[in-house]
């Protein structure tokens, strides 16, 4: 062993083991895993080219179908959290020069923007204010303008609580000759989504929401259009990391070695997506519904104002008013450092607006709704 | 709820709960993660941007510098396998028209090669046959010809058990003004390893080999010198999930939400790097180092030939070159199958003409040989 030099000891921690407090998280996301999806982590790792953990990747691939009604063979997890599955739909889609359309409506649609144009997009937008979504007679006008090879919008906007509706979109799309890309992130599995029959092209989300996984290992899909479009362009995908030609190689028949799984991980979302199969898509989708107009109704008992209008609210997420004279975040802290619950803040325009409360995956029960209504009544929060 | 379509269940697997075999990994990579890593991993969950998380992400930025040796403020972990880590050292500081210099000497040299060029560099290569490491002089005569602004080197390449002295390139690269970036994904924990005295300004790694963690979190480190360039470069950074500019705001004082990180990941990781703190740099490079030395006489025992020669080789790596006549796929199986060991193949030149045997983190012990070799014995394994 050739070392001659001495070692720094600087930054050499002396620590003890882990030790978190146990919150409730009632955020925008991350929510608490499943206690199963964590039991399934904790399993010895496998080798990422082990025929048992490429078996249980194509239990993957079939589940996430199931989860976002679509049949697409490039159906797989990426190995990174929610925006990495973002980045890897623009990534792979948009040219150099690709006139790509966003729908902005929130936080993400700008995140979508700023990410279209790193990859060389001629990017126009279309806006609502944070809260709103926009009308089918809209999109069409927009892409009459834009003419895009790309139309993106955002199904759930988790910085507003609002569900674009999605209906009619693809055909649009069609009739203009542009690809549909769509951010599920706070949607799959608790909003209901039928990819196949909306024409959605491009599609991506997170495990740490409505799937009740831990965050790290994320959605992705792509229709044969899509692929298509792939395979013609010119030039590599400008992103070695999440190039679907080299991906699709690894998840696919080919099985050639790409990177390391995120093994654990995968154990978890085997797990989450089992569980969600095993609940049966509907009921889940019911459940999160219930326990979101559960909430709903028991804030506006308090006087409170919900930002979305009902008929456009996200039941994975909720944005509530807050009430004028109130200190929002000394609230947000007193509920965290108190009772243990996390809910989220405003950002962008709803910044010290709204808080956003969210109920996802295992996270949407009853009891999630009546601890932390609890905890409001004990702080004395009312409208 | 809007739902009036009806669900497909054509995808909708029934299946049982995860059970998967017990495996020992001595491949190239992943390997057995440390117990305590995967019982810190089932932790319920924090939110990434609770005060206790952003606690936890300051103790892993101190050991990765401990682990690596370095004071670089912008040390990290990215939510991503070892290549993501790979790629955002690349994203974040080749600018399109940089000249690139590349030195292969196996499958990572090339993929730094495919990576530098889809971020628009002019690349340059100088190569080694498999298995053999560049002298200082080869380095200074490329850097003299190409003049580039960064040299890449692999200090482990993985594909071949060979280990590149670094001594003296960051003076050479200092002399020709470019900077050093350099791969420890099968060094960093059990290799010695001092970035800041070998003048290397970029470095990256992986969690799930000498780290002993599970895969999908990944060191990443950045000179002020880097930073300098990263800052100065006209245009925003080609990676947006990637880009440091962002990143530092999230890792560093200000907490900006940049993306959900992979919480669970982060407590394995910690615990990882807390277990290498509390045994020491020294004695876990020792460590490595005496049960790789161990194997090594073993395998000679057996009339086994060892690829690289014995200064230059691995201690968490070694390429065993399979015997005349014998079928090297065909034993590994058999390894797998009746001995739920798994070792890796060779790839690319040495494809068919090595095993690879990794001895790492948790898995560099003695007792791992033992039951290799063993195995070994058992299937009838001589040179």
């Amino acid at each position: 062993m050739m070392q001659t030099l001495s070692i720094n000891n600087n930054q050499r921690l002396q620590l003890a083991p882990l030790a978190v407090p146990s919150r409730l998280l009632l955020g925008p996301g991350p929510s608490n895993a499943h206690p199963t999806v964590l039991e399934a982590m904790n399993t010895s790792p496998l080798g990422h080219l082990d025929p048992a953990f490429l078996g249980l990747m194509d239990e993957i691939q079939s589940l996430l179908r199931y989860t976002w009604q679509t049949e697409n063979p490039l159906t797989i997890a990426v190995s990174g959290t929610g925006t990495a599955a973002m980045e890897a739909t623009i990534a792979n889609t948009v040219e150099p020069g690709d006139v790509v359309l966003v729908g902005v409506m929130g936080y993400f649609g700008n995140r979508l923007v700023d990410m279209a144009g790193r990859y060389g997009a001629d990017v126009r937008t279309i806006a609502k204010s944070w809260g709103q979504v926009f009308t089918l007679d809209e999109l069409r006008s927009a892409l009459e303008t834009h003419r895009p090879s790309l139309l993106a919008l955002v199904h759930a906007e988790t910085s507003t609580g609002a569900r674009q509706p999605l209906e009619g979109v693809g055909d649009l799309c069609r009739e203009f000759g542009c690809l549909l890309l769509v951010d599920t992130v706070t949607s799959l599995g608790g909003v209901p989504i039928f990819l196949d029959e909306w024409g959605v092209d491009l599609a991506y989300s997170c495990s740490q929401k409505g799937l009740g996984c831990s965050p790290g290992a994320s959605p992705f899909t792509m229709s044969p259009r899509a692929v298509e479009k792939l395979q013609k362009r010119p030039n590599k995908v400008a992103n070695w990391y999440l190039d679907m030609t080299l991906l699709n190689k690894y998840w696919g028949q080919e099985r050639i070695y790409h990177h390391t799984a995120p093994i654990n991980l995968y154990y978890g979302l085997r797990e989450a997506l089992r569980l969600i199969a095993e609940e049966g898509l509907e009921n889940c989708w019911q459940r999160h519904q219930k326990n979101a107009e559960y909430l709903w109704d028991r804030l506006e008992d308090l006087g409170l104002t919900l930002h979305v209008q009902r008929e456009f609210r996200l039941p994975t997420l909720t944005t509530v008013c807050i009430p004028e004279g109130v200190d929002g975040k000394a609230i947000a802290r007193q509920l965290l450092n108190e009772h243990n619950i996390e809910i989220g803040g405003g950002l962008g325009e709803l910044a010290g607006k709204v808080w956003r409360v969210g109920l996802m995956g295992f996270n949407s029960r009853q009891e999630s709704v009546d601890k932390f209504l609890d905890a409001l009544g004990n702080i004395g929060v009312r409208g």
